[in-house]
């Protein structure tokens, strides 16, 4: 019932397809007597209504190398289509993307391989993923991709890139065939317990990630290495709650929600002058949070939650402690007194006294006592920036509310 | 040197001993007729200048029991005394203590046993102490005795009561005996490390202390099974420093202290209203103490030291914390994401989100955040008291500096 529902704001319609191919058709015109095909999820049959981006792979024989790619072929597209509207972008490698209607087309330049497992870019790779999906999932098995993406979304760990850390197209689609169905797929993954192997096909090597999904078409790689283990969990509890209850917060979580600050919550705004890839932002993003919280619990705060969203060029760090405020001083547990280091000890310390347990202990000052000067001091992001931060008092903004509230919606 | 100089001062004169034999004469005539014994240091000739208390032990047949002692024995002993200045007094049973010339007569009541492992009660094992002692050291060697008393004195390790769970002087009396003088304990001591075994005879039994001097007279007891660690490990330290550097500080420590309020500093000023014997008392303040500590380490708090000094009836806890501010909230570690507890988690909290680790995790309120209001709820004195507490702003209370020192001025 919900899922028909789901299915009927999704699932494109012919008009929309036929808008696409519009698009395509000029663009094949202009790729004309280049080697190319569609890729992606347009050509699977697994894109959802609202998405609007479509990709077009141009091979080169494996020969030529990658550094043909990143400059002969990628110029060679650029005359051909810099009439229309288009821009650069990067990813392993440089592509174009063109925009046409509202539909933006990806043509991205890749190397002509033998096989899967032969790829000397992760986009060698599409094509044979392209052949082994559209091979394996019929009409019913590409909305039921559809429905996996569209909740994976909702509860927000669709997404290969850095910043979700979060499940890939392909990675829907291969659990669609593996258990297939949506349904199927929940009912598994409501009962996952890392390490979890999904195996279409026999891996190649030892993995160690959480969640294992050898790749069909190249057994050496795990599809999902880089989905977080916050996102499998996630995933799991939503599928466990979704089949309980279901709702179609799950798919389009669309409550207001309220929440009063508990704790101090520290909100970091930071502003990127220059622009760079969105996965080279969010690795230095994410590196960032990880050296606040090292830092701040190393300086004796309690650390409750940090996060962090936004986009490329404005993102905000919230960071909420039990209590900004932490005493100067802290208790420093020394060698127990038969150590022979209790003489350095008692030379570079005051304080000092002898405890139940026979250690000596004194007291130290803390170099650093500001939690705010301390999550400052240890963004490390490589490109310029200015950055506004406070202490929070009360706010409107949604995106805090969520922070604040914790609680996913399609949860309670 | 410096022992020397010592001994000057604690070596009681010729003069001195007459003085208590002049005052043993009246209670050896009161006794008359009675089987009594001189026990202790002044018998055993290790006791100090300062000391004026004399035990006088009278034995009753072994086949009187413990309730006669109680009785009949010490309603004979008053009925001897009562002219004289004398008080009740109680440890494992009721004694006397009679007062004359500012010399302190304890007369305690005791069975008489045929050897101290026949020992009915503590105290009837005493003359069997005194016949080793007095057997074992020579007029050096309850010199030796007498340094090793003062300087334990000075370093706040002597003392078998409750309150100081330090050596007793049949301790300090063994170790002498059996290192041969105050130097050898002092070297021996530098390099203790628990558990250590001080053997003049084989044990009888496992001990699980530790420092374990089985009794010479009885070795099924050790004679330091109630020393504390810490005070172990400080007699320890103490010692090695003494040797490294001989100050009469540590004998007789001098120093007046100053020092600032680190953390915040909570005290208790807790003021009897009944009479208890010491034992008891402090048995009550060290559960205390250790309550206290428990539960405010347990409410969040983080606990930099908390000590307790005082008589019977005005007692001080002292209770400093890195900061008496902690969040009302605090970070709730959950189950992981395929525990069966999870519904219970979720049902039960709120702010719920799933860590980068795949645990569940809220954000709860605490119970209590007020250290003075959680640090008077743990005191468990079976007695009345008033109580004054406050966070320490100034002082020039000498116990309070030296609490917030720390450092022994023997030491540092």
């Amino acid at each position: 019932m919900i899922e028909e529902e789901v299915l009927k704001i999704i699932k494109p319609t012919e008009e929309d397809k036929k808008g696409i191919e519009k698009v395509l058709e000029i663009i094949r015109e202009r790729l004309n007597k280049l080697d190319f095909e569609v890729e992606g999820s347009f050509r699977k049959g697994t894109w959802l209504r609202q998405d609007t981006d479509v990709d077009v792979f141009v091979f080169y024989p494996k020969d030529v190398g990658k550094e043909y790619l990143e400059r002969n072929a990628l110029n060679d597209i650029i005359n051909r289509i810099k009439d229309l509207d288009y821009t650069l972008a990067y990813a392993e490698h440089p592509y174009v993307i063109v925009n046409i209607n509202n539909v933006e087309v990806d043509i991205v330049p890749a190397l002509r391989v033998e096989s899967g497992d032969r790829a000397i870019t992760a986009v060698d790779r599409t094509p044979f993923h392209t052949k082994y999906v559209t091979s394996h999932l019929d009409e019913r098995g590409k909305d039921e991709v559809r429905l996996l993406k569209r909740f994976m979304k909702g509860i927000g760990v669709y997404g290969a890139e850095l910043k979700v850390q979060g499940f890939s197209g392909y990675a829907t689609e291969l659990l669609v065939i593996y258990y297939g169905s949506f349904r199927k797929v929940l009912e598994a993954a409501s009962k996952w317990k890392h390490p979890i192997k999904i195996e279409l096909t026999k891996p190649m090597r030892a993995f160690s990630e959480p969640l294992i999904i050898p790749d069909p078409v190249d057994p050496r790689r795990n599809v999902t290495a880089a989905v977080s283990l916050k996102n499998i969990a996630t995933f799991s509890v939503a599928a466990k709650y979704y089949l309980k209850n279901p709702s179609m917060e799950f798919f389009f979580p669309s409550k207001k929600v309220e929440e009063k600050i508990k704790g101090d919550v520290l909100i970091l705004r930071l502003n990127l002058d220059e622009k760079s890839s969105e996965d080279i932002i969010w690795g230095q993003i994410k590196r960032s949070v990880n050296k606040i919280e090292r830092a701040l619990k190393q300086s004796g705060f309690r650390v409750i939650d940090i996060q962090a969203w936004g986009d490329t060029s404005n993102i905000v760090i919230a960071v909420q402690l039990e209590s900004k405020n932490i005493g100067q001083y802290y208790l420093n547990i020394g060698p127990q007194y038969y150590s022979e280091t209790i003489d350095d000890f008692i030379q570079k310390n005051d304080n000092i006294w002898v405890g139940e347990d026979g250690r000596l202990y004194s007291i130290k000052e803390r170099k650093e006592y500001n939690a705010e000067a301390i999550a400052k001091k240890n963004i490390v992001l490589k490109v310029k920036y200015n950055i506004e931060s406070y202490w929070l008092q009360n706010t409107e903004d949604q995106q805090i509310m969520k922070f604040l509230r914790k609680t996913p919606t399609w949860l309670k």
